[in-house]
């Protein structure tokens, strides 16, 4: 069988680049109406057809990288991770031209978003955040085509690069950091439990704890929000004998358990100490200063975007990239437990 | 001259839809390649070319709206407005499958950011935030032939709607509630000039002042950012004889201020008082917490997505839209002035 014609081809044979031919033959504007109609007629001429490998063909590209939420869009504003993790993909992006493509889908809408992504040839590539257990977008994007970079690593197999931010060695010392205070009855505000990074939060709370020879007072589960963390607190403090430490999965719910805790006539930390996660804008600014584990997702985002656009560029061996562990952030939020 | 061939005359020519004819021409996949190759056929046989309209003879959209960002891309998380702006936008879209293109140029970029987005058929509108004086965006939309909504009014002509969110009653409101505290000595830390929106905060600042009979102690030039905030509150607190009041173009600026007041030893409100602008987050939850003027960006954003939209969805008469306008917002960051 003939060996079929390609860009290269059609490109030598009308005496133009390939990108030129990628542009005539992909209808997109920008060259003169004879340059096309020579590319057309070498096209032509060498039996040329468009394919659906004809992305893989062409060496025209989106120029653009995906991210698909699947939160209330809400998030975008109230959960400080986002816009920084943005502001670090932007800041890789804007000096490459390229543009981010930021979907918000209902949860169960997730599927289509990824293939309209895909089939419109709008992305080259997208950040998978936010992994599940068993996620099944891992199998999607290989279905599609598409590729992409995990942030953190999934479950099972992934042919993905993955970009990994450790939580647990913040996590155990935010733990050990209040056993050294003298600490014993301490609760916990987990993350939504379906999310990779909560459930690693929990485990390295409950596992620095048992080493410790303690239990939790309890474990409530929180969504991530500032209502959520307001909620949790308030059964925290109603429990017979409530806590004297809350450590929550995010700044957010702690940020608004420490106000909860103070609405509710405690001092903190004299009364309750509190610990968050992220070291957000804000963790610096409330009172007490929030004692927090920094994690730093501008980087994590300036970092993911370096790694997909190494694999969007063609590198077929680019190796996971594991950023410097979340470390323990001291402020005035903990102390001594109460005598 | 024999009438053009039209997209529609190659899809009736080879029995398809228009639809898969914009694909088949498109090299986009999704299409079975005897259908692509009937396609081929047909637009072969009409003699049709691509052409730079070829975008208006296509059925087919984009399915996203534009923002172009010409800022440092870190102030997508340091600027409260942009993230909740974008939540607010992200709120329509998520419910209509569309996604939100987010490109971030550098200054003198700008033009090729537009026109990437024009010609890539990449979204079907954009939003145009920071207005400037003179902006030369209007004309280039015009030129690109793509729709837009300004936030707030442009100095001269334009021929989109504009989302209208008047700052000024809220900047007056905060300068009238400083002198009915007894102050005379107010100083200002102003937005970039170049702005229309820090424009019009600073004329309303001077204006209420002048109605008071006051001149303003001193008026320095922000940048919205921290690092600007803290500067400009170094300089005042510097002078002979320092105000007893700063009023800031924004939060973020107030907040970095507050910050720099303290570190120099100075009470607030006590010793001087401090107000600011955006209602951001931080607002409610510094010490003291801040006295600032509530503008809610994400309904800014919800009402210019829907209104770009009407213009994406062919309404030829949509209205301008006015929010109410900012308001004030009293907490404890201002009170009376020092003895």
């Amino acid at each position: 069988m003939a060996k079929r014609p390609t860009i290269a081809d059609v490109a030598r044979r009308a005496g133009v680049s390939k990108g030129s031919v990628s542009f005539a033959l992909n209808g997109r504007p920008g060259l003169a109406q004879s340059t096309v109609d020579k590319i057309l007629a070498a096209a032509d001429e060498l039996g040329w057809r468009p394919s659906n490998r004809a992305r893989s063909l062409s060496v025209s590209k989106a120029f653009a990288l995906g991210l698909v939420i699947t939160r209330d869009p809400a998030v975008l504003s109230s959960d400080p991770f986002f816009p920084a993790f943005i502001a670090g993909v932007e800041s890789v992006l804007s000096t490459r031209g390229q543009a981010l493509v930021l979907q918000v889908v209902a949860d169960g809408s997730e599927a289509d978003g990824y293939r309209r992504l895909a089939q419109d040839g709008r992305v080259d590539g997208v950040f998978l955040s936010d992994l599940r257990h068993d996620d099944p977008r891992i199998g999607l994007l290989v279905e599609l085509g598409l590729p992409a970079v995990t942030l953190n690593r999934p479950d099972g197999d992934s042919p993905f690069p993955a970009v990994t931010l450790d939580d647990r060695p913040g996590t155990r010392a935010v733990v050990e950091h209040l056993i050294e205070l003298g600490h014993t009855r301490i609760a916990q505000v987990a993350g939504p439990p379906a999310f990779v990074h909560a459930t690693a939060r929990s485990t390295a709370f409950a596992e620095t704890l048992a080493a410790a020879g303690l239990e939790p007072v309890a474990v409530e589960t929180g969504d991530f929000t500032a209502a959520g963390g307001i909620e949790t607190t308030r059964r925290l403090l109603a429990l017979p004998e409530p806590p004297t430490a809350i450590v929550y999965a995010n700044d957010r719910m702690a940020i608004a358990g420490l106000g909860a805790a103070q609405a509710a006539g405690l001092t903190v930390p004299d009364d309750l100490s509190i610990a968050g996660f992220d070291d957000s804008e804000l963790a610096e600014y409330v009172h007490p200063g929030l004692t927090t584990v920094r994690a730093d997702p501008f980087r994590f985002g300036e970092t993911a975007a370096q790694t997909l656009n190494r694999v969007v560029d063609g590198d077929t061996d680019v190796p996971d990239v594991e950023l410097p562990p979340a470390e323990l952030v001291v402020r005035r939020s903990t102390a001594a437990p109460p005598l």
